[in-house]
């Protein structure tokens, strides 16, 4: 399939589908869409050039750039990318879930190696653009979902929520709450299902007044621990579901004079910089982020070179981190 | 003076000057170090040209991508480079106060269209390469020491540590001390001088044994506090002169069961989001990172259309934001 075949099927000249190729905005929408379609259906591929441009290029997108952990992907996709040589270019969606149609053209338009996607889906017609071109992308995804057959890297949340929960199990816990983040987050669910998990394979049952769902913020979780730690039966232990979320259970505990550890343990997930630094420092479960935003490069440059990793999906493992949230309950 | 000129001097082709102008590696150091002494010495500015690529880029470059602050700079970079059409393209000097020669030869190379730099000085010779090729250059700086005629943005640290101390002083403390950061970064010596001018100004002393250097880490601040916290006569204020020294303090005073704000009031600086999730949130002086990053921003992209801002310099105002580590003192 040559682009002299498909301006003719598209009844436009050769230019004009280079133009569609390269990301150009002078192109109708309307030519714009029969090209593309013609790309598509015909099977064209872009053969990458081997030789590079003098300085080749990853493009980084964010769906928000103000998460307390963008700093760490920013720094795994960095390390990683100049390791390679490439130079990393940084951009957000600001706040939509798919970037805008404005970013591929500026991808197609610069040829970047290929793309790394943090909580951002493409379109099927983005994805298809940028197949079309040989830009190969991955997905980050700490909160679970990057859709069917899209290489991505995530992190082991079931486990975590596992080892969260076993860890209060084992300092002799039984009234232990979860307060998961947006059931739509497939991290989220996963996270509650190994705090369930950990406890029936205790033998102990999941209170369900004790199941709480925030929104991943601090305020949701100063919430939730609010209403927690004013029922009769208040929980000896809190999993928070997220580090920001755990930081709200912390001032719902200050403001009720409820002490952390002593009168209530809590745990984290993510281990943010802020957990080692609040008072008592958190026991939390810490989701590799730097680790998985460096995989997530080398797997990108992998398909950029033609390559075939045996596995496009890579969950990188959580570890508990004990700090001194956590104690043996008072006994009762 | 034309690039012609240049290769008859040098005695050099053409093509040599035009590779060194473009930052190629393919030319020899002695002949690339004689052609940019004449492109120097005679005055050469590539004339921008007029026509932009498809995709214009600007250059964003840390010191390093580990501080807790560096998220704040990239969302403001992003947004106003985003708002003028343009991708940010990040590195890191790892750790380096001058960005390596490689990342010289990218920035020419890809005729970026200008660079922002954060904590990273450019050699005299990296200045003067940016020059003759007509790249201008803002330094970020929130540490306070651009160098000289260097456009740069950065905060009012002197008033902060006035406004911090002021507040202290309003509340009724007398016994104040203030943990600097390391004396060679000229931000620490104003916020320090700024402590000291309001203690004057109230006709209050400063207790030399109050006044103690960090190294603006969250353990310099614990170890400095541990000291002070132990000593006969010890304050019943802490300036922390950063917001993660103040995260040192707050661990001290758990330590030795000092309550805060009750036994003492801590005031921070930078007001980071850790800030406002620590028990008690903390009083801190507010460094408006994202703005300065938006207006180091707009200064690199004025200077690229060639006008002459009025101000090279701008330092915007900081901002006393208080929290609840501060509250007047026991009475003794």
């Amino acid at each position: 399939m040559t682009i002299a075949k498909i301006a003719e099927s598209a009844g436009v000249s050769v230019s004009t589908v280079s133009k569609v190729l390269n990301g150009r905005a002078d192109v109708s929408p309307a030519t714009r869409s029969r090209v593309e379609e013609l790309i598509s259906e015909q099977g064209y591929r872009r053969r990458r050039s081997s030789k590079r441009t003098s300085s080749p290029t990853i493009d980084l997108v964010f769906h928000e750039l103000d998460s307390a952990w963008s700093i760490e992907i920013i720094r795994g996709v960095e390390q990683a990318a100049r390791a390679a040589g490439l130079r990393v270019v940084l951009s957000s969606s600001g706040g939509q879930q798919s970037p805008e149609d404005a970013w591929i053209g500026s991808v197609l338009a610069h040829r970047s190696t290929a793309a790394i996607l943090v909580l951002s889906n493409l379109s099927p017609e983005q994805h298809e653009q940028l197949a079309t071109r040989g830009i190969p992308f991955v997905v980050i995804d700490p909160n679970g979902d990057p859709g069917d057959g899209v290489p991505s890297v995530g992190a082991t949340n079931w486990n975590g929520g596992l080892a969260a929960t076993r860890h209060l199990i084992a300092l002799g816990h039984e009234r232990i709450s979860v307060i998961g983040g947006p059931k739509q987050f497939l991290c989220s669910r996963a996270r509650v299902d190994g705090f369930r998990s950990a406890l029936e394979s205790a033998g102990l049952e999941a209170d369900p007044a004790l199941v709480q769902e925030g929104d991943f913020s601090v305020g949701s979780g100063h919430d939730r621990a609010e209403e927690l730690l004013s029922i009769e039966d208040p929980p000896t232990a809190i999993f928070a579901g997220n580090d920001l979320q755990a930081m709200g259970v912390y001032e719902a505990a200050r403001e009720s004079g409820v002490r952390i550890p002593e009168d209530l343990s809590v745990v984290g997930f993510d281990d943010l910089p802020t957990a080692r630094w609040v008072g008592p420092p958190l026991t939390t479960v810490r989701q590799p982020l730097v680790e998985m935003a460096e995989e997530a490069t080398r797997l990108a440059l992998s398909l950029s070179r033609g390559e075939r990793p045996a596995n496009l999906r890579l969950d990188l493992a959580t570890d508990l981190v004990v700090r001194q949230s956590t104690a043996v309950p008072r006994s009762g």
